[in-house]
């Protein structure tokens, strides 16, 4: 990873609200329907006051997606290095990610909304370098799992899948302040992902005479 | 379920026609971010031509959510209806679902993006009730099965979810034509959730002298 992209000088507070309102305005309308104009709107300032902090949709992309995949593969790489066995990493991967997701739902929705739709920009292959190195991280410690003899041999991709699955769909039903905290879905989902729903003791005992 | 949603008449060849190119903009575009100016302009006819087969975007929705909604569920309620243990009717759901993604990918995408973003549409209370009826019967499935001692005691909705997620998911990586169907992805999605990934057979025996 760059350092490039996560030390950005954030020092400047118009900016980060300019930032702030970009990431609303992508998660709710989605980045493509999303114009310079609509947010220069929305934060009550000319058009050309917001080309001096984005002068074109790439540097709003560079921003709102290369940034927010890097903080997070970061945030996952140490919850990772942390853990000891297989099985402690692929729950530490998943239980940081449901983390960040809590943390910065708009950021999350917004660089996910922005990652699919953004089809022409230059920085779209860092995104995907991005994503294909955070995919693999969890497919590695799958993959480790399994020569370690911890983990069934599965195909560690369509486990990764799976896992993912669960954790990006949170973003669409998941409200912050609910029942269940994130980390607490995401445990559930690892409780059932690492040791199955069938149930090897066999049906329970049934009452005398039943 | 009312057959008046499934019962519509198709013979209209230029009514399909229209339906398609807005299924497809719907899943390119999303559902708020497309026009029924954009649309008329995709199937190269004026605004005043396509008001008579859709008035408005309401007419529209309910042609490309409830519609398919409505016969996603007809099909699963078959698919479970041919089933016979709870298992096999987890199984015969989410079997029955991919195929539907499979068969009618841009139907899917579209009736996902329009059932997310739509929200003043009067028609949604019958979106939302479509959905509910899927999710409570795999919902159900699950309940059955661990109530007859098939499954383990999981929260049904959690364990719901998560094979939701992947299967939803599924309609943003996978391509038709690829490596693996989609019924085969989510065989392997079945196979992880019921069995688990934790290995009871412990370890692999290590060869002498390792």
């Amino acid at each position: 990873m760059t350092t490039e992209t996560t030390t950005h000088d954030l020092s400047d507070g118009r900016e980060a609200q300019l930032l702030s309102i970009a990431r609303q305005l992508f998660a709710r309308k989605g980045y493509d329907a999303t114009s310079l104009r609509d947010i220069a709107e929305a934060a009550q300032i000319t058009k050309a006051a917001l080309y001096y902090y984005f002068p074109n949709k790439d540097t709003l992309y560079e921003r709102v997606v290369i940034e927010s995949m890097a903080s997070l593969l970061a945030e996952v790489q140490a919850a990772v290095g942390r853990a000891h066995t297989p099985t402690e990493k692929v729950r530490a991967f998943l239980r940081a990610s449901a983390e960040s997701m809590e943390q910065r739902r708009d950021q999350w929705v917004a660089g996910s909304n922005a990652f699919w739709q953004a089809g022409a920009t230059g920085r779209r292959g860092l995104a995907l370098q991005h994503r294909d190195d955070y995919e693999h991280l969890l497919r590695q410690c799958i993959t480790d799992g399994i020569t370690s003899g911890e983990l069934r041999p599965v195909d560690p991709a369509i486990a990764g899948r799976l896992l993912l699955s669960g954790l990006n769909q949170m973003a669409r039903w998941h409200r912050p302040g609910g029942d269940l905290r994130a980390n607490e879905v995401i445990d559930q989902y690892l409780d059932i992902v690492l040791m199955g729903l069938i149930n090897r003791a066999g049906p329970p005992a049934r009452p005398p005479g039943a």
